[in-house]
């Protein structure tokens, strides 16, 4: 299902699922088997898998590879529908702020009951619930290749008089965040796949260090000419370098075109604009939510300070020092030059009229 | 000489000199006695003391230590002049980039000659040496001391309607890097006495983490109000907290009022000026390189890839990945507000001529 070159973050297989222990790089690649909802629960909780994208397709993979390969225990349609149902909300409490989990779960519950009243072979009604699962994998494929796609397109038709660019990005939204190319880096993959890519700059992405660990990871495990800055040389770098794109994924795009992020995205769009260079976000439209007007409605999560003053173990600060710790920032739509979704790129300003345009498309998982 | 509630990098008095170990904080204090030149080379080779002010009274005093303590040994004044000058030379040579002890060195020299044609009283001729030696510590005193008051002053003008001021301040400016009150940190500290600070929000500095290291110990220890973030929150603290003044030091500040200084510098004056925050580089007059006409001329110095990607000895990032590691960047003039220099605040387009009116005071140490 996965090009051979790009990193695996999840293996699946019908009856089959493994993940790549996030926790373990960028030291040790380790994958661990996923057997039941409980082992992705685990996963999940412990952030050996992270990503709201890819936690959703490992937990709504796990209730498959569970009921699979314990087909036999089911005497009745209604037992399966209760089992996938118990499975869904239990996941969804693994990480709470996981929205993509809640959704997903809203999807096949939904999914669950006109297929129950329409479907009365048992064996047809698990593989029916069975495909409509794999589905989440295969749209994150799909969505991904076509981000990279449209994103790609994009930025070497506004640079049509170079054959190669530099790219920067920020954080992890690569394989490991989102299943198959990457949201941003899918982009940078895409460039790279054209022949078109003369280096991607990424942040380490302090204080979780999403770039170093992970983003890092993939590149050299993909061999992709990439060159690690700490979020400190953005600037210079954009000054002294040919930077022609900053293109970064997000957690949360509002009704606007504010988008919430990985802390340090703002100041690079800032950055950006001062050294007029385009600046982009990538996303699956799963990522807009119509329900806030504007980045002013999204609440900033805080995390703890010994993120910022340890590193496995080690005390980077003295005791005693006060930090500020914010795990995202919002970047407002003015800032931003371009949204690339699997639907194209729209302008900030364009978005919430075409997303409810598309918003037939959106309601089934595919 | 320095007041009690404030850190001590350099312990000093004739005969006896101790430095507090840089390379063990923030874990330990600890103190290193220094009897000898050679002494004071492997500290500074080493990097157990770092910065530049503070580099060049390490290495004058450690050879005012040694010659008094061996004063018995000399027979004649120009066995005295040809000891102190095989010294400072020597020094010079401890870290080639370090130009302040350049200079030091010079202008102890130059002073050697004249006094040794003038005295003909060994003991004298010994005292007055070391006199002129230890107004090396007395100048940066002095120095520090004038920068935090104009810079204090100026502050506190421009904000006359409030109350207490948050500040954010990069890298390490204070007593560890320049024997006294700070630079940059130094205004922090005026600030601080004079009850007139809410906050000194500081950043951890990556690479090389002077700030989580140094700045954060310094005022950790002096009990001054402060909150660390990360680079990378920078531009979302001058959005959401109120940030009266951006201030930090400087390496080199060119004819022209450009100034290089550590990475990250220059973003954060684009940030300042995106947000509308004042933005001050606070350096003594001997930072100021009128032969540099302006920051194309300064070369910035490239570290090692192990900076970035390892912790005491810790992989931060996988094997394989390419690292970008400027240890500096220039900030353009035109994002300066003033520069706050011991003989007060100065418009960037003013400091050349301003410093040139001062020159006569500049060219004994006091």
């Amino acid at each position: 299902m996965q090009t051979e070159a790009t990193l695996q973050a999840i293996r699946y297989q019908r009856g089959v699922l493994s993940i790549l222990d996030q926790l373990k790089l960028p030291d040790e690649t380790v994958y661990i088997s996923i057997n039941t909802a409980d082992d992705a629960w685990k996963a999940i909780h412990t952030m050996s898998i992270r990503g709201a994208p890819i936690i959703a397709v490992c937990g709504v993979l796990s209730v498959a590879v569970e009921l699979h390969n314990s087909k036999s225990k089911f005497d009745s349609i209604s037992s399966v529908t209760q089992f996938v149902t118990d499975q869904l909300n239990y996941l969804v409490t693994a990480r709470p702020t996981a929205v993509n989990m809640t959704d997903a779960a809203k999807t096949i519950i939904d999914f669950l009951t006109p297929l129950h009243i329409k479907q009365n072979n048992l064996t047809i009604y698990i593989d029916e619930l069975l495909d409509f699962m794999e589905q989440f994998l295969q749209r994150n494929l799909i969505d991904n290749r076509l981000i990279g796609k449209y994103g790609a397109e994009t930025i070497c038709r506004n640079n049509s008089n170079k054959k190669k660019l530099n790219i920067l990005t920020h954080c992890n939204t690569g394989s490991l965040a989102t299943v198959g190319f990457g949201t941003a880096l899918g982009v940078v993959r895409q460039l790279a796949e054209n022949n078109a890519l003369q280096l991607v700059y990424f942040t380490e992405t302090r204080p979780y260090n999403q770039g170093s660990r992970l983003t890092a990871y993939e590149l050299v495990h993909d061999r992709i000419p990439h060159t690690m800055i700490c979020d400190s040389m953005a600037g210079l770098l954009m000054r002294t370098q040919s930077i022609h794109a900053v293109v970064v994924g997000a957690d949360r795009i509002t009704a606007n075109g504010d988008t919430a992020n990985k802390i340090g995205t703002y100041q690079l769009a800032i950055l950006a604009k001062h050294h007029q260079i385009p600046f982009y976000v990538a996303a699956p439209t799963t990522s807009i939510d119509l329900t806030k007007r504007s980045g002013d409605e999204v609440i900033i999560e805080h995390r703890p300070s010994s993120e910022m003053t340890t590193i496995k173990g080690i005390n980077l600060a003295p005791e005693g020092v006060q930090v500020w710790n914010p795990a995202f920032d919002i970047t407002p739509a003015s800032l931003i030059t371009g949204i690339i979704t699997e639907h194209g790129v729209f302008q900030p300003d364009e978005l919430e009229e075409k997303l409810l345009g598309l918003q037939q498309s959106l309601t089934s998982p595919l």
